[in-house]
């Protein structure tokens, strides 16, 4: 299919050219004198890029998920009592996970389209004098519904509880793309993927850890720890302190992490933060434009990474998903588990701008009036473009520095 | 400056990822045994892009420029009358290049943003009772202003005047992209370079000869030849003729040749020139949908490779070229000598499709607007999108194939 | 430093041109209609490469860590006994991560530059009436030692003493290096990584499973099965049976793996094989003509992939190791535990040729001149270029086809 | 075949990996605000190459042939009188390229396996009363024999000669690997291409020129100047002045060519050419313990980027070409004309190391004893390799740094 694929699915999500030649190396000693020179610092920028001061970084060869479970087993013991709403396929995994490892889950429902409920956590926080729950597992963005969740409230509630337990976020599709702040709402993991904001193709499992966590995690194995090996934090801390790894690590990928962080920082992580935002807005004023609904009920909801697009009673959204693939080379998300056929998922994401977002808009807009859906022809470009040719309230770098 | 960038320019275009994979290659020896194993085939698959069976193909280490310098330098002799149509800034160099290398050039005027005269030329030629017109040179696809003259019309006008004049055609933003026939239209030597069309970087200046041309190149040295060596036909044909080349050829771009070549055929040759009508075609609605005007006069002049926009009066073409090119990272084309300031170009050929397009008519109607010009938002965008929506003229391949 | 660097540890091995290639593409969406084309071949293919017609193949993404964990979580349940010899450091790290996921291992202490002994596991399948030993665990090729242990004569051995127990293999170190047969010996899991043989980077555990142990996986589930959820089996057949994948894949990786397995399949897997020996032959003759000593204690025991070169005494071989790096651009494998300093590795394993091989043992010898220990110049390249011209045994296919 | 390619042919050379990925870049028009930030400072990168302070550098889309032609046409007229000694190919070529473009050469002819000779060239200059010679041609090293010219001498025997003819120098298979020095010397044009010391692939004609030469080429102009026009001085001058050029350039190898300079001023100019010369004696070293004649007669001619091997009577050097190429992947140089068959030619310039030359110099010793030329086993290696520990002259980098 002539030209370039337009990649709008939440992750994994395109990867800028100077990054891809970044990758293209020939094969080193991963226990060379000079191995450290490169991976030392990528534990540190680490912690600029989730503002910590004195947390631990982690890079597990794995995707996301493997991050998950290294927070998991390293500081929980069997039959922990854990809290996590649950708001979408993402939350609903973890929990899964967690229960798979051992841990007893308290589950909140809350709707899908909605997200975690401070006030429902601060009750239960309360409710638990015994401070039997250990942790609080939140999903900072549901990449399945395009809904962010606000992690600094939650941390204003658990404080407001005056509970002890861990805060454990998911910050697979938030990292890099919309702002958080490990230090400052005291999070105590953070886990995030190398195949969303940080540009990368999948396969880096990436963590913050606190000290607080890092203390439980010896607690925990006192009792009865949960068991892990290849994701335990005690082997990986040893051998990065020296810059290696327990085992061979997958150097294109770190030498790939050096160039993403390199380019966020040159871009200034507020920047592409702000940059995300504006991007994502277009987007919105575009599904507003064409008179649907997003799957985020109510704006402080909305997600700057990924926008979930409700279609008209009657049509199915993987008809949509379908005609834009295959007819106009351009890649969406489909609605997983109950909003399967419901809705469809604009990625919004990582190395973008302008015109391959209006580009994306155009084509979604094509697919769905191929199907029947009656929105009106350029009514989507035509607001986004307006919307960011007025905007000037962020940033941006031009072509011409 | 993040996400992609919108190369809009009428060349170089952009090269996909397969043919940037296909360069990255180590270097080998030119004159091992296994080297003709890539020459040879390129040279004759050349002959299908060219649609020639029996015409000599060159391939120089130059731009198109160097291609256009051998053609003449082979066939002609110093003081050679040679009849030119000058209709816009690269028929005007071709003209320039003739004329310093000691070639009598008759130029014929047309107006910029129309193309050869078939009766004109006809009617130069029938009162050169002498023949004393060695060649006819032509550009098939005029970059600075959009125009496309036909070429078929003129070869109609040589035989219709009974003149054994050579056709000499420009075909540097016309092959890969626009019909071209060498032989239904007895053509005598076409040329082009790697950067349009043929999605490659520039580097080769790629020539098709026929035998009545390669004849006349031995009776032009049989007088006062012209002098050349770097571009000698018969110091290349002789080395070709076993797969080697007279000096170190440059290979990235030969195995980016061969890639791209694939590529066209896979895709079809035909299928390539429908899909280029059919990308232009859409912008040109959008163009008409923005109320604006061709530099083409009329449809029959339309490019399919590139559309220049007469900006309103008033307007400076280069705010919206500089507006695009800082504010949203797009690459138009800037108007050149009697026609710079005047219009903007845009760029349709090579590896494209509709998404890009739109994308590029969304910045550019943006450039537009930002810089005063009173187009209506999304009318350019809609225009093209329900067109590129309904038109079925076209066979297309699928992401799902 | 100029120059191409020799890598020379036994893995990360080198990575061909054509495979780097193939890495660098653009990302995708690894939920797409077309996706399972690229994966489903993959998973059949890795089938060839372990020489088995039914066994499943699994495809995580980690080193070749994760992929035992990944077997050893899957079918066994807690406190299961397992049976292993230990003879350098990767057979004794295999242990430990078997303990701490709670198994309860037997250990067989074998001499270090021996491998596993059939007779001693024979007779100690023999002593377990009862069956409690639940699997044979053995490290086919130990990496720090050099030591290539035969399973064939294991299987014989758990098959004399017609006991149950699982056999379990690693063959991270000679999968698509030294012959392995899934099926002709019963293997009921083998594991590798993608770093050694197969010419990739780290960052895929591969691993195949006979259906007895997927049975006993279910077995397993019903008892006390460990816990988990990255690495579970059945996550991973029930989405790869249609081609995807229970979490974002590593896109890179699998379409390296295409070009590694397609490149393995050109030469021949026997041809791979037999090119091995010829390369490690002439190593192990250059080791011989400086008159030193192997690790590996006797012919049976050679690895072709590593040659463990004992230094004499008095000499430090991290010295060594030390000159050819910093000096001659030339990575060696280090001597690990209890035999540090008194070895140096020079892997042989991969993309490798004759002339590569030279090169290494030209600059081992100059590094071991460089430090005082007393080979005769040049002895080592003669003696390995002799038996690189002379040895007609295997066929290799020549730049001229 | 597996494994890498040991390419010593003289030119083209092996790209480092640093330059293929600088190369493997999406295009950008090459008329933005933005280009010239990498032209500009290319062009003034130049002057440090060729060491000069206000010579003008010139980069043409060709191969090295071509700069030849735009330095000759460029400066002098037709029929004028140029000098040039021919002791190889490659001085003849440059001699029938003048001659095809009606030069009148005065051919000094020297024995092949000498060079230049000073003492020839002031006593033709010195009999030159009317000074009818416009210019000397020379060779700096001739890559068809290995010899190099010295051309400070040369310049001094023009100066002793008092004689105003301009100095032209081929520095083709020189330039960044031998000493050159163009003001020093004062030498008037010197020309390059890419695929050599530039450790580029082939496509850049690369000159410099001096204001003497420069002005000349405004003399030559009012009489009967050659003809030229894509290698015309003045409209690369105009253009370059801004950054631009009079055509579309090759931008990849552009990009190439900014991280080559980089690596080159990285490593020192002086660095450079002393590994250059140290690699070059190991091989030397290894030719004689082979008991084998360079063809260069006397050491004053070696050339440090190509050595050029006699083979014995009675054999030929073809055949050992071919077994090198067919059974040990390793690209050694043909004999050319009159020294077809009686010689090989080792490359030793470029991106080269010691491990390299030692692999090349075993492989042409297995070739040589395949082919029953008796030299002794691991001569060659051992003679190279005792050379290369022994040598405490040249600085040289660590990976260690």
């Amino acid at each position: 299919m002539p030209g370039r694929h337009f990649l709008h699915v939440p992750g994994p999500t395109n990867i800028p050219d100077r990054i891809l030649s970044a990758m293209h190396v020939p094969m080193e000693d991963h226990r060379s004198p000079r191995f450290p020179q490169l991976t030392l610092p990528l534990l540190q920028d680490l912690k600029k890029l989730f503002r910590t001061a004195d947390g631990q970084t982690f890079i597990f060869p794995s995707s996301g998920t493997g991050a998950w479970e290294a927070v998991l087993t390293n500081t929980l013991a069997t039959g922990d009592k854990v809290l996590s709403p649950r708001f979408g396929q993402f939350s609903h995994l973890w929990i899964d996970l967690a229960r798979r490892h051992g841990l007893d889950v308290i589950v909140q429902e809350e709707e899908w389209g909605t997200g975690a409920s401070p006030e429902k956590i601060q009750a239960a926080l309360e409710a638990d004098k015994a401070h039997a729950i250990k942790a609080v597992m939140v999903v900072h963005n549901e990449t399945a519904t395009g809904v962010t969740s606000d992690i600094a409230a939650i941390r204003q509630a658990i404080d407001a509880a005056d509970h002890p337990a861990l805060l454990f976020v998911d910050g697979v599709s938030s990292i890099a793309s919309i702002d958080f702040r490990m230090d400052d709402w005291q999070v105590d993991a953070i886990i995030t993927g190398s195949q969303k904001g940080l540009m990368l193709p999948a396969g880096l499992g990436i963590a913050g850890v606190s000290q607080k966590a890092l203390y439980a995690s010896k607690t925990a194995r006192a009792n009865d720890a949960l068991r892990r090996c290849y994701f335990d934090f005690d082997g990986m801390i040893s051998a990065n302190k020296d810059g290696y790894f327990p085992y061979t690590p997958p150097l294109p990928l770190l030498y790939g992490l050096r160039t993403a962080l390199d380019m966020l920082f040159e871009e200034g992580l507020d920047n592409v933060i702000a940059r995300h935002h504006r991007l994502a807005e277009g987007v919105r004023q575009a599904v507003a434009a064409w008179g649907l609904d997003l799957c985020a009920k109510a704006p402080n909801w909305h997600s700057d990474t990924v926008s979930a697009v409700m279609v008209p009673q009657g049509f199915n959204a993987a008809d949509v998903i379908r005609q834009a693939y295959t007819r106009y080379n351009l890649a969406l998300g489909a609605g997983l588990s109950q909003v399967a056929g419901k809705l469809f998922r604009i990625g919004h994401l990582g190395d973008l701008n302008e015109l391959m977002c209006l580009g994306a808009i155009a084509g979604t807009e094509m697919a769905m009036r191929d199907i029947g859906i009656d929105v009106v022809p350029g009514s989507g470009t035509a607001a986004a473009s307006e919307y960011y040719r007025q905007d000037q309230s962020t940033a941006f770098r031009t072509a011409a520095e």
